[in-house]
Protein backbone atom coordinates (compact mmCIF):
# COMPACT_ATOMS: atom_id res chain seq x y z
CA UNK A 1 0.00 0.00 0.00
CA UNK A 2 3.16 2.29 0.23
CA UNK A 3 2.94 4.32 -2.96
CA UNK A 4 6.87 5.52 -2.85
CA UNK A 5 8.53 2.43 -1.93
CA UNK A 6 11.09 3.39 1.26
CA UNK A 7 8.54 3.87 3.99
CA UNK A 8 9.18 1.64 6.74
CA UNK A 9 7.81 1.73 10.55
CA UNK A 10 5.17 4.48 10.12
CA UNK A 11 4.85 3.98 6.40
CA UNK A 12 1.05 3.67 7.26
CA UNK A 13 0.68 7.36 7.95
CA UNK A 14 2.32 8.59 4.58
CA UNK A 15 -1.13 7.85 2.91
CA UNK A 16 -2.73 9.89 5.12
CA UNK A 17 -3.99 12.98 3.37
CA UNK A 18 -4.83 15.61 6.09
CA UNK A 19 -1.00 15.00 7.36
CA UNK A 20 -0.05 17.77 5.73
CA UNK A 21 -2.57 20.25 7.56
CA UNK A 22 -1.95 18.36 10.63
CA UNK A 23 -1.85 21.21 12.80
CA UNK A 24 -4.51 23.37 11.27
CA UNK A 25 -6.98 20.56 11.53
CA UNK A 26 -5.90 19.91 14.92
CA UNK A 27 -6.38 23.84 15.69
CA UNK A 28 -9.93 23.62 14.09
CA UNK A 29 -10.60 20.16 16.26
CA UNK A 30 -9.90 21.83 19.25
CA UNK A 31 -12.23 24.97 18.33
CA UNK A 32 -14.88 22.20 17.83
CA UNK A 33 -13.98 20.34 20.90
CA UNK A 34 -14.57 23.79 23.13
CA UNK A 35 -17.60 24.56 21.08
CA UNK A 36 -19.00 21.35 22.43
CA UNK A 37 -18.01 21.87 26.35
CA UNK A 38 -19.10 25.17 25.83
CA UNK A 39 -22.84 23.80 24.62
CA UNK A 40 -22.64 21.73 27.81
CA UNK A 41 -21.56 24.30 29.99
CA UNK A 42 -24.85 26.44 28.22
CA UNK A 43 -27.22 23.48 29.88
CA UNK A 44 -25.30 23.42 32.90
CA UNK A 45 -25.71 27.13 33.35
CA UNK A 46 -29.29 26.93 32.38
CA UNK A 47 -29.06 29.20 29.16
CA UNK A 48 -31.51 30.46 26.95
CA UNK A 49 -32.55 27.68 24.59
CA UNK A 50 -32.00 29.55 21.47
CA UNK A 51 -28.94 30.69 22.63
CA UNK A 52 -27.85 26.80 23.13
CA UNK A 53 -29.27 26.00 19.65
CA UNK A 54 -27.64 28.71 17.71
CA UNK A 55 -24.48 27.17 19.28
CA UNK A 56 -25.79 23.93 18.11
CA UNK A 57 -25.86 25.33 14.39
CA UNK A 58 -22.25 26.71 14.95
CA UNK A 59 -20.81 23.53 15.93
CA UNK A 60 -23.38 21.34 13.51
CA UNK A 61 -21.51 23.77 10.72
CA UNK A 62 -18.23 23.88 11.45
CA UNK A 63 -18.23 19.74 11.53
CA UNK A 64 -19.61 20.32 8.02
CA UNK A 65 -16.88 22.35 7.04
CA UNK A 66 -14.49 20.43 8.53
CA UNK A 67 -15.74 17.07 6.80
CA UNK A 68 -15.95 18.76 3.67
CA UNK A 69 -12.02 19.38 3.38
CA UNK A 70 -11.24 15.78 5.35
CA UNK A 71 -13.03 14.31 1.57
CA UNK A 72 -10.88 16.51 -0.04
CA UNK A 73 -7.58 15.63 1.41
CA UNK A 74 -8.91 11.87 0.94
CA UNK A 75 -10.07 11.76 -2.05
CA UNK A 76 -6.84 13.82 -3.33
CA UNK A 77 -4.05 12.32 -1.33
CA UNK A 78 -4.95 9.08 -0.14
CA UNK A 79 -7.17 7.83 -3.21
CA UNK A 80 -5.57 9.49 -5.66
CA UNK A 81 -2.11 7.81 -4.17
CA UNK A 82 -3.83 4.56 -4.55
CA UNK A 83 -5.10 5.06 -8.13
CA UNK A 84 -1.34 5.84 -9.20
CA UNK A 85 -0.07 3.16 -7.64
CA UNK A 86 -1.80 0.23 -6.78
CA UNK A 87 -3.00 -2.49 -8.52
CA UNK A 88 -6.58 -2.27 -9.65
CA UNK A 89 -8.41 -4.02 -6.63
CA UNK A 90 -6.31 -1.95 -4.10
CA UNK A 91 -7.77 1.33 -5.98
CA UNK A 92 -11.43 -0.07 -5.72
CA UNK A 93 -11.72 -0.94 -2.68
CA UNK A 94 -10.23 2.78 -1.30
CA UNK A 95 -13.17 4.17 -3.68
CA UNK A 96 -15.96 1.84 -2.20
CA UNK A 97 -14.83 3.06 1.04
CA UNK A 98 -14.68 6.84 -0.04
CA UNK A 99 -18.09 6.39 -1.37
CA UNK A 100 -20.02 4.56 1.43
CA UNK A 101 -18.05 7.36 4.18
CA UNK A 102 -20.21 9.82 2.01
CA UNK A 103 -22.95 8.58 1.81
CA UNK A 104 -22.77 8.57 5.51
CA UNK A 105 -21.78 12.23 5.52
CA UNK A 106 -25.00 13.12 3.21
CA UNK A 107 -26.84 10.66 6.00
CA UNK A 108 -25.76 12.76 8.92
CA UNK B 1 -39.56 23.60 36.35
CA UNK B 2 -37.46 25.68 38.31
CA UNK B 3 -34.20 24.25 38.68
CA UNK B 4 -32.64 26.10 41.71
CA UNK B 5 -35.06 27.26 43.88
CA UNK B 6 -35.41 30.75 45.21
CA UNK B 7 -36.86 31.95 41.81
CA UNK B 8 -40.00 33.65 42.45
CA UNK B 9 -42.76 33.68 40.23
CA UNK B 10 -42.34 34.44 36.39
CA UNK B 11 -38.47 33.44 37.29
CA UNK B 12 -36.54 34.05 33.62
CA UNK B 13 -35.56 30.35 33.22
CA UNK B 14 -38.17 28.62 34.55
CA UNK B 15 -39.09 28.79 31.20
CA UNK B 16 -36.64 27.36 29.94
CA UNK B 17 -38.13 23.93 28.19
CA UNK B 18 -35.06 21.54 28.65
CA UNK B 19 -34.67 21.99 32.11
CA UNK B 20 -36.86 18.46 33.33
CA UNK B 21 -34.33 17.01 31.34
CA UNK B 22 -31.61 18.57 32.40
CA UNK B 23 -29.45 15.40 33.56
CA UNK B 24 -30.23 13.42 30.39
CA UNK B 25 -29.35 16.95 27.73
CA UNK B 26 -26.18 17.24 30.54
CA UNK B 27 -25.19 13.04 29.59
CA UNK B 28 -26.03 13.69 25.91
CA UNK B 29 -23.64 16.34 25.63
CA UNK B 30 -20.97 15.07 27.87
CA UNK B 31 -21.04 12.16 25.19
CA UNK B 32 -21.07 14.99 22.23
CA UNK B 33 -17.91 16.37 23.97
CA UNK B 34 -16.27 13.16 24.14
CA UNK B 35 -17.06 12.66 20.67
CA UNK B 36 -15.52 15.90 20.06
CA UNK B 37 -12.67 14.93 22.25
CA UNK B 38 -12.73 11.61 20.45
CA UNK B 39 -11.91 13.50 16.84
CA UNK B 40 -9.32 15.47 17.97
CA UNK B 41 -7.44 12.63 19.32
CA UNK B 42 -7.18 10.64 16.12
CA UNK B 43 -6.08 13.44 14.38
CA UNK B 44 -3.52 13.84 16.49
CA UNK B 45 -2.70 10.12 16.67
CA UNK B 46 -3.28 10.15 12.82
CA UNK B 47 -5.94 7.64 12.56
CA UNK B 48 -7.36 6.71 9.07
CA UNK B 49 -9.12 10.18 6.97
CA UNK B 50 -11.89 7.39 6.70
CA UNK B 51 -12.12 6.26 10.14
CA UNK B 52 -12.34 10.04 11.64
CA UNK B 53 -15.07 10.67 9.17
CA UNK B 54 -16.83 8.23 10.52
CA UNK B 55 -16.49 9.67 13.52
CA UNK B 56 -17.72 13.30 12.00
CA UNK B 57 -21.03 11.85 10.39
CA UNK B 58 -21.46 10.10 13.98
CA UNK B 59 -20.84 13.36 15.77
CA UNK B 60 -23.29 15.10 13.34
CA UNK B 61 -26.14 13.06 14.09
CA UNK B 62 -25.65 13.20 17.32
CA UNK B 63 -25.92 17.00 17.60
CA UNK B 64 -28.76 17.17 14.90
CA UNK B 65 -30.50 14.78 17.47
CA UNK B 66 -30.14 17.08 20.35
CA UNK B 67 -31.11 19.52 18.14
CA UNK B 68 -34.45 18.20 17.41
CA UNK B 69 -35.46 17.53 21.12
CA UNK B 70 -34.28 20.78 22.41
CA UNK B 71 -36.67 22.62 19.57
CA UNK B 72 -39.06 20.48 20.47
CA UNK B 73 -38.59 21.27 24.45
CA UNK B 74 -38.45 24.93 23.73
CA UNK B 75 -41.42 24.99 21.19
CA UNK B 76 -43.59 23.04 23.80
CA UNK B 77 -42.53 24.86 26.55
CA UNK B 78 -41.11 28.43 26.33
CA UNK B 79 -43.03 28.78 23.24
CA UNK B 80 -46.64 27.27 24.82
CA UNK B 81 -46.24 29.15 28.37
CA UNK B 82 -45.70 32.29 26.45
CA UNK B 83 -48.74 31.76 24.64
CA UNK B 84 -50.94 31.18 27.24
CA UNK B 85 -50.07 33.63 29.76
CA UNK B 86 -48.08 36.57 27.96
CA UNK B 87 -49.12 39.17 25.79
CA UNK B 88 -49.20 38.91 22.31
CA UNK B 89 -46.09 41.12 21.64
CA UNK B 90 -44.44 38.61 23.91
CA UNK B 91 -45.52 35.55 22.10
CA UNK B 92 -44.56 37.13 18.46
CA UNK B 93 -40.98 37.34 19.84
CA UNK B 94 -40.55 33.97 20.96
CA UNK B 95 -42.05 32.63 18.02
CA UNK B 96 -40.44 34.45 15.55
CA UNK B 97 -37.05 33.82 17.95
CA UNK B 98 -37.68 29.78 17.50
CA UNK B 99 -38.17 30.33 13.76
CA UNK B 100 -35.14 31.93 13.50
CA UNK B 101 -33.28 29.63 15.35
CA UNK B 102 -34.70 26.84 12.96
CA UNK B 103 -33.54 28.42 9.92
CA UNK B 104 -30.45 28.35 11.30
CA UNK B 105 -30.64 24.87 12.10
CA UNK B 106 -31.81 23.94 8.62
CA UNK B 107 -29.40 25.78 6.94
CA UNK B 108 -26.36 24.20 9.07
CA UNK C 1 -56.22 35.22 8.01
CA UNK C 2 -58.67 35.43 10.94
CA UNK C 3 -58.37 32.77 13.06
CA UNK C 4 -61.59 32.91 15.01
CA UNK C 5 -65.49 33.68 14.11
CA UNK C 6 -67.82 33.92 11.00
CA UNK C 7 -65.90 31.74 8.25
CA UNK C 8 -67.60 29.30 6.84
CA UNK C 9 -67.27 27.34 3.26
CA UNK C 10 -63.27 28.31 2.72
CA UNK C 11 -62.78 29.18 6.18
CA UNK C 12 -60.03 26.66 6.38
CA UNK C 13 -57.88 28.65 4.22
CA UNK C 14 -57.94 31.51 6.40
CA UNK C 15 -55.57 29.99 8.68
CA UNK C 16 -52.54 29.54 5.88
CA UNK C 17 -49.77 31.92 6.43
CA UNK C 18 -47.84 31.33 3.38
CA UNK C 19 -51.87 32.72 1.52
CA UNK C 20 -50.55 36.36 1.47
CA UNK C 21 -47.48 34.80 -0.45
CA UNK C 22 -48.92 32.43 -2.68
CA UNK C 23 -48.04 33.56 -6.04
CA UNK C 24 -44.63 34.38 -5.18
CA UNK C 25 -44.46 30.43 -3.58
CA UNK C 26 -46.19 28.93 -6.41
CA UNK C 27 -43.60 31.04 -8.87
CA UNK C 28 -40.60 29.21 -6.75
CA UNK C 29 -42.25 25.76 -6.84
CA UNK C 30 -42.63 25.67 -10.50
CA UNK C 31 -39.15 26.69 -10.92
CA UNK C 32 -38.13 23.40 -8.78
CA UNK C 33 -40.69 21.76 -10.68
CA UNK C 34 -38.43 22.69 -13.93
CA UNK C 35 -35.56 22.02 -12.05
CA UNK C 36 -37.30 18.35 -11.12
CA UNK C 37 -37.69 18.03 -15.05
CA UNK C 38 -34.17 19.04 -16.10
CA UNK C 39 -32.56 16.31 -13.26
CA UNK C 40 -34.62 14.09 -15.42
CA UNK C 41 -33.94 14.89 -18.87
CA UNK C 42 -30.55 15.03 -18.18
CA UNK C 43 -30.59 11.67 -17.14
CA UNK C 44 -32.22 10.81 -20.41
CA UNK C 45 -30.08 12.09 -22.52
CA UNK C 46 -27.01 10.94 -20.53
CA UNK C 47 -25.63 14.09 -19.49
CA UNK C 48 -22.30 13.93 -17.06
CA UNK C 49 -23.00 12.53 -13.75
CA UNK C 50 -21.08 15.50 -12.11
CA UNK C 51 -23.20 17.78 -13.91
CA UNK C 52 -26.21 15.95 -12.52
CA UNK C 53 -25.09 15.65 -8.83
CA UNK C 54 -24.51 20.28 -9.03
CA UNK C 55 -28.53 20.33 -9.88
CA UNK C 56 -29.35 18.09 -7.30
CA UNK C 57 -27.70 20.11 -5.32
CA UNK C 58 -29.14 23.32 -6.03
CA UNK C 59 -32.65 21.64 -6.09
CA UNK C 60 -31.90 20.41 -2.67
CA UNK C 61 -31.04 24.08 -1.36
CA UNK C 62 -33.73 25.40 -3.21
CA UNK C 63 -36.20 23.44 -1.77
CA UNK C 64 -34.78 23.88 1.77
CA UNK C 65 -35.11 27.71 1.32
CA UNK C 66 -38.51 26.83 0.79
CA UNK C 67 -39.04 24.76 3.62
CA UNK C 68 -37.27 27.65 6.06
CA UNK C 69 -39.75 30.40 4.86
CA UNK C 70 -43.00 28.06 4.74
CA UNK C 71 -41.98 27.30 8.93
CA UNK C 72 -41.32 31.14 8.98
CA UNK C 73 -45.29 31.61 7.58
CA UNK C 74 -46.23 29.11 9.94
CA UNK C 75 -45.39 29.80 12.54
CA UNK C 76 -45.76 33.82 12.65
CA UNK C 77 -49.34 33.44 10.94
CA UNK C 78 -50.91 30.10 11.65
CA UNK C 79 -49.02 29.56 15.06
CA UNK C 80 -49.21 32.74 16.48
CA UNK C 81 -52.85 33.11 15.28
CA UNK C 82 -53.89 30.10 17.30
CA UNK C 83 -51.81 31.18 19.98
CA UNK C 84 -53.56 34.54 20.34
CA UNK C 85 -57.10 33.67 20.21
CA UNK C 86 -57.71 29.50 20.80
CA UNK C 87 -58.03 27.74 24.03
CA UNK C 88 -54.76 25.85 25.30
CA UNK C 89 -55.36 22.34 23.73
CA UNK C 90 -55.42 23.64 20.26
CA UNK C 91 -52.40 25.81 20.79
CA UNK C 92 -50.77 22.57 21.81
CA UNK C 93 -51.94 21.31 19.36
CA UNK C 94 -50.47 23.12 16.98
CA UNK C 95 -47.22 23.40 18.36
CA UNK C 96 -46.23 20.07 18.56
CA UNK C 97 -47.56 19.73 15.00
CA UNK C 98 -44.71 22.58 14.01
CA UNK C 99 -42.12 20.39 16.46
CA UNK C 100 -42.89 17.42 14.70
CA UNK C 101 -42.57 18.86 11.50
CA UNK C 102 -39.18 20.81 11.99
CA UNK C 103 -37.69 17.31 13.08
CA UNK C 104 -39.12 15.60 9.47
CA UNK C 105 -36.96 18.35 7.88
CA UNK C 106 -34.13 18.59 9.93
CA UNK C 107 -33.24 14.84 9.60
CA UNK C 108 -34.24 14.75 6.11
CA UNK D 1 -21.77 13.04 -24.63
CA UNK D 2 -24.58 11.75 -27.38
CA UNK D 3 -26.34 8.97 -25.81
CA UNK D 4 -26.66 7.02 -28.83
CA UNK D 5 -24.90 5.69 -31.44
CA UNK D 6 -21.89 5.68 -33.63
CA UNK D 7 -19.12 6.35 -30.74
CA UNK D 8 -16.60 3.83 -30.73
CA UNK D 9 -14.80 1.96 -28.01
CA UNK D 10 -14.20 4.79 -25.11
CA UNK D 11 -17.36 6.61 -26.10
CA UNK D 12 -16.78 9.57 -23.58
CA UNK D 13 -20.05 8.55 -21.97
CA UNK D 14 -19.00 4.60 -21.85
CA UNK D 15 -17.88 6.48 -18.22
CA UNK D 16 -20.73 7.69 -17.24
CA UNK D 17 -21.39 5.50 -14.24
CA UNK D 18 -25.16 5.79 -13.54
CA UNK D 19 -25.97 4.01 -17.47
CA UNK D 20 -26.21 0.64 -16.14
CA UNK D 21 -29.08 2.09 -13.99
CA UNK D 22 -30.43 4.37 -16.19
CA UNK D 23 -34.25 3.28 -15.77
CA UNK D 24 -34.13 2.92 -12.43
CA UNK D 25 -32.56 6.33 -12.24
CA UNK D 26 -35.03 7.51 -14.53
CA UNK D 27 -38.44 6.02 -12.91
CA UNK D 28 -36.86 7.74 -9.57
CA UNK D 29 -36.45 10.93 -10.87
CA UNK D 30 -39.86 10.51 -12.52
CA UNK D 31 -41.17 10.02 -9.18
CA UNK D 32 -39.31 12.76 -8.00
CA UNK D 33 -41.05 15.54 -10.72
CA UNK D 34 -44.27 14.16 -9.58
CA UNK D 35 -43.26 14.85 -6.16
CA UNK D 36 -42.63 18.37 -7.17
CA UNK D 37 -45.56 19.17 -9.35
CA UNK D 38 -47.72 17.50 -6.08
CA UNK D 39 -46.39 20.38 -3.57
CA UNK D 40 -46.91 23.03 -6.63
CA UNK D 41 -50.50 21.72 -6.42
CA UNK D 42 -51.17 21.69 -2.62
CA UNK D 43 -49.46 25.41 -2.25
CA UNK D 44 -51.78 25.92 -5.66
CA UNK D 45 -55.01 24.26 -3.58
CA UNK D 46 -53.98 25.97 0.07
CA UNK D 47 -53.38 22.50 1.23
CA UNK D 48 -52.38 22.90 5.26
CA UNK D 49 -48.80 24.30 5.49
CA UNK D 50 -47.52 21.29 7.81
CA UNK D 51 -48.72 18.17 4.87
CA UNK D 52 -47.01 20.78 2.58
CA UNK D 53 -43.72 20.52 4.81
CA UNK D 54 -43.95 16.80 4.75
CA UNK D 55 -43.97 16.89 1.52
CA UNK D 56 -40.97 18.84 1.17
CA UNK D 57 -39.48 16.90 3.86
CA UNK D 58 -39.87 13.47 1.47
CA UNK D 59 -38.73 15.20 -1.10
CA UNK D 60 -35.39 16.33 0.15
CA UNK D 61 -35.14 12.91 1.35
CA UNK D 62 -35.38 11.57 -1.84
CA UNK D 63 -33.31 13.85 -3.55
CA UNK D 64 -30.82 12.72 -0.94
CA UNK D 65 -30.82 9.49 -1.70
CA UNK D 66 -30.26 9.91 -5.63
CA UNK D 67 -27.62 12.15 -4.83
CA UNK D 68 -25.93 9.33 -2.59
CA UNK D 69 -26.47 6.55 -5.17
CA UNK D 70 -25.35 8.82 -7.98
CA UNK D 71 -22.27 9.59 -5.87
CA UNK D 72 -21.28 6.09 -5.80
CA UNK D 73 -22.19 5.38 -9.44
CA UNK D 74 -19.79 8.23 -10.91
CA UNK D 75 -17.17 7.37 -8.21
CA UNK D 76 -16.98 3.01 -9.08
CA UNK D 77 -17.53 3.79 -12.71
CA UNK D 78 -16.17 7.16 -14.02
CA UNK D 79 -13.88 8.21 -11.30
CA UNK D 80 -12.27 4.31 -11.16
CA UNK D 81 -12.22 3.69 -14.89
CA UNK D 82 -10.08 6.71 -14.78
CA UNK D 83 -8.57 5.88 -12.58
CA UNK D 84 -7.27 2.32 -14.31
CA UNK D 85 -6.84 3.30 -17.99
CA UNK D 86 -6.00 7.19 -17.78
CA UNK D 87 -3.10 8.90 -17.14
CA UNK D 88 -2.38 10.85 -13.96
CA UNK D 89 -3.17 14.13 -14.56
CA UNK D 90 -6.67 12.85 -15.80
CA UNK D 91 -7.27 11.05 -13.14
CA UNK D 92 -6.27 14.08 -10.68
CA UNK D 93 -8.92 16.16 -12.61
CA UNK D 94 -11.78 13.73 -12.29
CA UNK D 95 -10.92 13.30 -8.25
CA UNK D 96 -10.75 17.33 -7.99
CA UNK D 97 -14.21 17.58 -9.42
CA UNK D 98 -16.14 14.72 -7.18
CA UNK D 99 -14.63 15.88 -4.30
CA UNK D 100 -16.10 19.44 -5.20
CA UNK D 101 -19.63 17.72 -6.04
CA UNK D 102 -19.77 16.06 -2.73
CA UNK D 103 -18.35 19.42 -0.85
CA UNK D 104 -21.47 21.06 -2.83
CA UNK D 105 -23.79 18.16 -1.92
CA UNK D 106 -23.10 18.57 1.96
CA UNK D 107 -23.68 22.53 1.93
CA UNK D 108 -26.65 21.95 0.21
Amino acid sequence: MTPSGSEAGTAEHAHHGYMSDKDAYLRRLKRIEGQARGISRMVEEESYCIDILTQVSALTSALRAVAVELVDDHLMHCVLDAAKSSDDSVVEAKVKEASDVVARLLRS
